[in-house]
């Protein structure tokens, strides 16, 4: 069966959950009517299920080929898929309506993009990026910067690229290299390289902006002496058009991946390249990490993403293999077999995954809303928690998300038996293009790191107590729901893990900085696990009042047997993970390096 | 840095926690003393690392090649390693000498597995099945079968296959449909397709021996109607040559699988072609099952083997590769930065999969040994119990090990960062490799519903209680040795959660079969647990001796810091697993087909 894109379940949490209505008062939100919103979901959707899934395959056998002219060549589709994106006009969705965006909320763009990353997750790599870029130069760039390039990225015309990574310099960006020589014209020469640039080269656009991450000639070392520097394809022309090639800047070649073959993933050289500086100069890094937290966001997204469609294969490979008969009496009495479906342990791995998906489609929706509130709530209380929660949450959301993602990509190639472990279904790609994601934009460790290290403490730990103080006034509200007291019970017990855990961390991490990195995997996925109680509640109370007020869709009852099964079947691996950071550094770290 | 076979870790356990030398009245033991198997795994190590490691990634990048002559070409090397291993009587090693075997001990052939499947697991597999095949002849085959195939098995100079597997019938052998003919001269013709056939063609011996699960015209339907034959590639000669082809068996076609690029997994198509059949009629299953249990305990030492490979990988990445700074100072001041293994979330995963490969590689070498002692030991009470281990073991080790060494060698690939993800280095092979051991020889569910259905049950629970009464006394044994007080401690809290979740077993179970079904995976992994409990108290007591004898080998004190890095950051899944499992089957099974 092919990808179906969930939009049945994204309204429910944008009408029910986040009640998207009750913003109608802020800008996008009032052209963003229940009824749009569906309209333009159900279209995406048909988009993404017609034009991108069909060549998610196709494009991970054929993959992306350098030729050396230093062009690359996308798979067969791609370029018409491209085409087709932008005519319609999927890139645009979340832009600025002044550079020829639609300015619709930030969070109908995201439950478009969950979609479109499902249906290929190699070609939905190249808008996003480009989208990444639009959010740099609109952060940090000149009026005339902004004017020149962010009407051809938001609408995909261009294609834009993150260039940090060099050989010798990944996580520690400190380490970097490439240099920037400032010229009369106030432009500079860019020359290094850069690896792992994710549509670095291809034949989709007629431009692709290259934001580059160097150091002018004469800067303090380390991460203070970084800037960040538009670095164009093809340099552009007054009026915007296609001017001539930036002779310095080519993709010297591809790397051989594991997964996401659709996806170029390049080696740039760039030798005396024009760039031109963006913001200020030695102020790079923080513009970059514009670019860098709605990346992760996305990269959070990408995990659910590929699990959600490695799901549904695996349901539907369930449904249709007939083998053995069920513990309780054979469901298909006629037929050779029982399908797998009636097997409590096939069962047991889709909903673990089930339970997951849904509610990390809440909390991913959830934290979209907050980007909302963040840059357009006239109240700037509410604008601080918002900026709090994204800050606090989107290391949360980027590591727990991709790596349970991982683990339901495999549970999906489980589902399928040895089948799985061909390329003759789809559970193999999933799989391995999922896997990046755990990787790139901060591994999965730097993520955790960034919650315990930085995102804790911010403001005298601001962000976290907000988040209990909500959790706090959540359960005060709901209470005396009878009806909803295990979720409640469930949301209680797991803050009050969390709780136990960031004291923890608050009495031990400072004094021993060591016993906050040992314990903050384990840190990161309590909260993961705390953040989707608390979603669960959410789409529980949600579910009950349709159920109350008569509402007979079966949708509700099961997603009350889902949140149900994710209170008791996987909720109860909060308490492994607090017994296991409270016993902080001292045997992780006690081997020395010849032990290893 | 290339892999480094584990003889010193192997050498430890076979001495000093297993004490292999008290075993000396044991046809095998005798020949082996430790000095003897001390110099055969050295010169193993040495084959492995020199002669199969080296031919591992151009074997994934190659794979196997069909020609539309019905033959596969191995990847380069593959042939001549072949010929060297078969030279050098590594298959040989724990076959019977009667057969030309070395004669060996089980415990110290699957050390020697261990460094071959981790230098080279497509290649590996190669023998490996050959050995089952001969185990299977070897329990059930005619004495002039016996003699005819079983000394060209043992050396590896034929190979040997299992063919179960057909497109509509998996883990359900029931609906196997390949049919025997009988023919007037007591041999049959055999007709059928089956699929996923490892090693059902190549290039590598001079004759391959397909062990054929076929149904004869009028047998019962389902799994009583099953006879196993052996259907050569080559019709032997009277003397054990090799004869003509034998037409009806062919190789269709290659599966294009995730992994295991270098093992040729065939389709294997039989048009009558010449058998015979081994043991009784319609009894093949239990004959087949030879292999399979031997074949199952291989697949949970590929598990581990893979992870030991991954594992040693990204520790060296760690030490090598300068990224950042150590939180509690530089550790490299003169360098640009600290190598990551400083950080303590890269520690921790490499010290997670340290003390499950240590642990892990003890609990099978003692399953190993539980072989020889029913194989060979003259008391048949002793034989018995290790009987009964074996049976309870076999699905706990092949799913615990393959579950923990797909996710070792995942965490391989995140200590590598993305040049994890890159087919330069090596992670990405190592997991592609071992995601199949999750699958074949019984998807880990279907060892976990042996294990709760069958295994458990079997001969009224005595192998669980024999397992119970075991820690018991060895609890006993050790509870007032102060120093090891944390290894007792954490044994008798695990081996109680057992207790426990067979109890809740016993009484759910049996009357609600879909309750033990969904309980299954969690009890196994708590089963796993237990049994790395009991092994790393095992581990820990030997290790403490040696220094309380005044032995100064830094190995010694490692081990015991790794033990109790196990005891504390990775024994307390138990208790989610626990709390999982006696929630029973009610949510697991609640949902209609419809909503998945």
């Amino acid at each position: 069966m092919a990808y179906q894109a969930p939009v049945r379940d994204q309204m429910f949490i944008l009408r029910d959950v986040l009640e998207i209505e009750t913003y109608a008062n802020l800008p996008g939100f009032a052209d963003a009517s229940l009824d749009t919103v569906e309209q333009v979901l159900t279209e995406g959707a048909k988009f993404c299920e017609e034009v991108l899934a069909p060549i998610n395959r196709n494009g991970d056998l054929e993959g992306c080929v350098w030729s050396p002219d230093n062009t690359v060549r996308t798979p067969k589709g791609f370029k018409e898929a491209y085409a087709a994106m932008v005519e319609a006009g999927w890139p645009a969705l979340g832009s600025e309506p002044e550079y020829g965006g639609q300015g619709l909320p930030r969070v109908v763009n995201l439950a478009y993009s969950e979609m479109s990353s499902s249906a290929n997750m190699a070609f939905s790599m190249y808008p996003g990026l480009t989208h990444g870029a639009y959010s740099a130069i609109l952060a940090g760039g000149s009026d005339a910067q902004k004017d020149l390039y962010l009407p051809k990225l938001a609408t995909g015309q261009w294609g834009g690229t993150m260039n940090l990574t060099e050989p010798q310099c990944g996580t520690d960006l400190g380490l970097l290299r490439t240099k920037a020589v400032p010229e009369a014209d106030g432009t500079y020469r860019i020359s290094g390289q850069k690896i792992w640039i994710s549509g670095g080269e291809h034949d989709l656009a007629e431009n692709i902006v290259h934001l580059v991450l160097a150091r002018i000639e004469g800067a303090p070392a380390g991460v203070r002496g970084i800037s960040l520097f538009i670095v164009p394809k093809y340099l552009p022309t007054a009026d915007g058009g296609v001017g001539p090639r930036n002779e310095g800047v080519k993709c010297a070649g591809l790397e051989h991946k594991m997964g996401i073959h659709g996806n170029a993933t390049c080696v740039m050289a760039y030798d005396e390249a024009k760039g031109w500086l963006i913001g200020e100069a030695n102020a790079g890094l923080k513009l970059m990490f514009v670019m860098m937290n709605e990346a992760r966001l996305g990269v959070g997204l990408q995990g659910l993403a590929q699990a959600e469609a490695a799901y549904q294969a695996a349901a539907a490979f369930a449904k249709d293999r007939l083998q053995g008969r069920s513990l309780s009496g054979p469901k298909n009495a006629e037929g050779p077999a029982d399908p797998i479906l009636v097997h409590p342990d096939v069962r047991r791995m889709l909903m673990d995954s089930k339970a997951i998906l849904e509610g990390g489609r809440a909390f991913l929706l959830w934290a979209g809303l907050q980007g909302d509130l963040l840059h357009a709530h006239p109240d700037p209380a509410v604008r601080e928690k918002a900026s709090d929660y994204m800050g606090l949450m989107t290391p949360v959301l980027k590591a727990y998300f991709t790596d349970k993602g991982f683990k339901i990509c495999s549970d999906a190639m489980q589902v399928h038996g040895g089948s799985g472990f061909t390329e003759h279904f789809p559970a193999s790609q999933y799989l391995r293009d999922v896997r990046i994601s755990l990787i790139y934009e901060g591994t999965n460790g730097v993520q955790a790191l960034d919650l315990v290290g930085r995102k804790l403490a911010a403001n005298g730990g601001r962000a976290v107590m907000t988040f209990f103080a909500d959790v706090d006034a959540f359960v005060a509200e709901h209470e005396d729901e009878a009806d909803l007291a295990p979720f409640i019970e469930g949301l209680k017990g797991a803050k009050a893990q969390l709780q136990e855990a960031t004291m923890w961390l608050m009495q031990n991490g400072l004094q021993n900085p060591e016993n906050a990195g040992a314990a903050s995997t384990d840190y990161l996925h309590l909260f993961g696990l705390t953040g989707l109680a608390w979603m669960w509640a959410k789409l529980a109370i949600a579910a009950d009042k349709r159920i109350k007020a008569g509402d007979a869709d079966p949708y509700y009852a099961r997603k009350l047997v889902t949140g149900r099964y994710f209170l008791e079947r996987i909720l109860p691996e909060a308490g492994a993970h607090l017994a296991k950071l409270k016993t902080g550094s001292a045997l992780v770290m006690a081997l020395d390096a010849d032990a290893f």
